[in-house]
């Protein structure tokens, strides 16, 4: 993870883009490549969504990456270490939806 | 990474959801979270972004926290090694934008 | 349309909104109000997107509206006749997608 | 309006598209649409947005019609009348924002 935050941070200071990194831009930039990482899937049924992936393999996979990009880049430069934020939302949804009371049910989601 | 995996599976199996968890409901998911990440920013100017994510620090790492935990719950489903797929599109972006003609300029973003 | 522009101008100027509603924050918040609508379907499938909508009237009309207000407010801040510019596009698309060739195939959906 | 909906209609049915817009699918290419007007915007300030807009005016106008065309189908397809939708969710967002409190303050804007 530090040798993928390093070389993030390089790519963006070797073109000089830290000045328009800030958060509401970062987030505006993974809001942007989350909708193409699912235009990937636009029209599809969820079995074919799972079969264009597999056949569309490195698309899906720079998609998904483009994401994880902006999204380290805005952890890092709020000083948020990603792991321990993703653990400690675990934790937290693990009480929001207790297993005994979701188990199965897709209608039991409610905004994370 | 790999206890951050066996987590979000066991957060999921746990709660018998892996039959909603194609990757197009994945995709969608992490475009919500995206959005209401977004929605941490909205209205502000940078400047002002930054004031409030250091001000919400728990919000906006929970928010961070929520696409990240779908996107690698999607690039699990799809067997992609996260690390391996940002090291391949980093170095496809280093190609698409060089140094010496990016350098500087937010014009010369175009669509990753 | 004329009376609806009118009366999102007037709220928005009856509350001093202006100065925040350049085209970069009306489209950031016009995809945060689809986000939310897209919400509204997240893990459902097709049919029971539908099933849910027609049980769900009130709350899904609310957040088409909220999309579209922003979205008409957008054009308006413009000068862009709506109506001129759904036609225009619809032109566009029927030669971008030929009857003949697309008859029935979501797989011919490319970008818009 | 009237006209505009015959418009959207005859250019799915001709291609035999309506099996694959139900709500969640028209919700979702909304929501893709609608990122792709933010990427318009993407790395500019809101000052720059507005010259952008100016300078790229038949772009920006497609991307809004692209949405609004989804839009209006969602709509139609869940015999919502788009008119009554506004109007209704306006009414509702006088009384969520009162004019006395609102005035000015992008803090206040709180989740539509």
């Amino acid at each position: 993870m530090d040798q993928i935050i390093s070389r993030i941070r390089a790519f963006r200071d070797e073109r000089d883009w830290k000045q328009f990194h800030d958060p509401k831009n970062l987030a505006t930039s993974i809001a942007i490549e989350a909708a193409e990482l699912l235009e990937e899937f636009q029209w599809l049924t969820g079995d074919e969504s799972m079969r264009h992936a597999v056949e569309n393999r490195e698309a899906v996979s720079d998609e998904i990456a483009d994401v994880a990009i902006y999204l380290i880049e805005l952890a890092d430069v709020l000083e948020i270490d990603l792991r321990v934020a993703i653990l400690s939302k675990l934790e937290k949804n693990a009480v929001k939806y207790p297993v005994e009371k979701s188990r199965g049910k897709s209608t039991k989601y409610t905004k994370l």
